[in-house]
Order: C-alpha cells, then sequence, then structure tokens
C-alpha cells in the first residue's frame, strides 16, 4: 500500500464537502434551513445525516491513524449545522494531508482490534479492503443517498469525482 | 496489489446476493411479488435496482478483467426477475473466482480507458482507487438503499459482512 489510499480519501471527503456545498444551494433556493438536513435519515430507523458524515470521517481518519501508526485527532460529535459538519470534514482533511508517503512503511503490521471485537484483530490488508473501504464508502454514499432523494441536484459525478486521467 | 482485493469483490457479491435472499424473504412474508424490486428506483431520477445490481457486478468483472489481463464475460442485461439477477451475480462469482494470485503480476500496467474518455487513461493504481472501488461500493450500496427503505429487513452487518478476524 502506499499514500495513495490516503489521496482517495482526501478526494472522496472532498467530494462529500461539496455535497454540502450544494444541500446549501437547494435549502437557499427552496426557502428551507440547510440545518434541516442535519438530522434527516434515509429510512427512519437509520442514522442521521450528522452521523454519516462523522463515521465518514472517522473511518478514514482511524484507517489513516492506523495505517501510519500515529495517533487520530479526536472529535466531539457534537456537530448540529451543516457548516459544523464542513469542519469537521476540514479537520479531518487536515489529518489526512499530514501524512506524507514514508509514514506508511509498516502498514502491513497495522491491526484493527475494535472493543467490540472482545479482542480479536483483522490485520493490516483485512483492515483496508473489508472496513476501511466499505465502511468509508458507505457512509459517504447513504449522505449522498439522503440528499439525492430529497431533490438536491447531484449525481454520480459528485460523489465519484474528476478522474486522474492522463493522455 | 494481490488477490485480495478480488476476495473482497467476491465477499461483497455474496453479501449482495444475501440482499436478494432477504427481499425475496420480505415479499413473500407481505405477499407481494419479489420482482416488483427489479424496476424500483430510490429516486425516479435514479437507474432501477436491477442496473444497480449490473453494474456492480460489472464494475468488479471489469476491473478483475483489466488488473490480470484477461477477457471478461460477457452479459446481455437483460435480466427481469430476482433470480436471473443472483445469476448474474453467481455467474460474474463464477469468473471472479477463477483467477489465482498469479494472474495479478501486472496489475501496475493496467489501464482504465473507457470509450467515453477519448483515448485518454487512468494507471492500474488510480483505476483501483479512483474507480473500481467507489464505483463498485455506490451500486452495492444503492441496492442495499432500496431494499432498506422499503422495510426489507437488512442492516449494515449485511452489508459489510463477517469479518476474518484473528485471535
Amino acid at each position: 500500500m502506499n499514500k495513495k489510499f490516503v489521496e482517495q480519501y482526501i478526494k472522496m471527503l472532498n467530494n462529500l464537502d461539496g455535497l454540502l456545498v450544494k444541500a446549501a444551494a437547494h435549502a437557499d433556493a427552496n426557502k428551507f434551513d440547510v440545518n434541516n438536513f442535519v438530522t434527516d435519515r434515509l429510512a427512519v430507523d437509520m442514522l442521521p445525516f450528522a452521523r454519516q458524515i462523522q463515521i465518514a470521517c472517522d473511518t478514514a481518519k482511524l484507517a489513516v491513524a492506523s495505517f501510519s501508526f500515529s495517533e487520530a485527532p479526536k472529535f466531539e460529535d457534537n456537530e448540529k449545522t451543516i457548516a459544523e459538519l464542513r469542519e469537521r470534514i476540514k479537520k479531518t482533511l487536515d489529518f489526512l494531508k499530514s501524512k506524507v508517503e514514508a509514514d506508511f512503511s509498516k502498514f502491513k503490521d497495522a491491526k484493527y482490534a475494535p472493543f467490540w471485537a472482545n479482542g480479536m484483530w483483522l490485520d493490516g490488508e483485512s483492515y483496508f479492503y473489508e472496513h476501511a473501504m466499505p465502511n468509508f464508502y458507505f457512509h459517504v454514499q447513504t449522505a449522498y443517498a439522503i440528499l439525492r432523494t430529497r431533490g438536491v441536484n447531484v449525481g454520480k459525478a459528485d460523489y465519484i469525482g474528476a478522474l486522474n486521467f492522463q493522455k
């Protein structure tokens, strides 16, 4: 693994921030408070929009911290507005952008040992493929789906972002 | 890159198949035709359920073919029932399972050059991170979200699947 996976997290979090900007434009145009999205849910028994953003940020943050054997910054999970959620994304991006290639030289030794796994752990590669990627995309996409189903003018290009094509 | 990314596609496609099984059980219990899901959409201007499954399968199939420099099997995109979509997943799984580690020894030389990019291309690593992963998860998660919002008894554990924990 190299730093490309961090660059992809950075890209996707920037895309996610772009979704929030479009949500704000949509709310303005339709004269409602954009912060109504913060507690909105795709289904009544799913986590609210704010949690989708927080967990997406944290999945990226904790993976990058684990794979670089560094400490992740702690955030309070107390965001109540879209502006605060954008700030959460920005703080996460700041942490991700602080990493350099050499920080990931020992990624294969990384472990994922969540408290609920009772001492069991995933090795670095399993952590990356089985959790760090699918869990991140799950929450980004659920946030996207909330906005998309509420009529915000977002499409898959906003989710995927620009591809780094060569000629 | 090693074959772990293929194993993850296999796992997720099995999870996706499990969602279809739960959808059928839900339809039975509620006395409606499970095939009503085939044309269902998360939003009226999004692709239908069948296309989400087809594109998820094809994203995995084409990535594995590209990274192993082999030919992907062609499918017709003519599935009209959940049973046929399950068969589509199975045929995709058969292709994925046919690959061995050595097939991916030249993955870095792989390119992604979709017809719409007018001759431009992504290198193997960019293809993997910027398209093969996010596009796959986008469509798996959209299929999940359709079922989830319609009351099918699926949760994130069905999406993520069992983690290969060690003790």
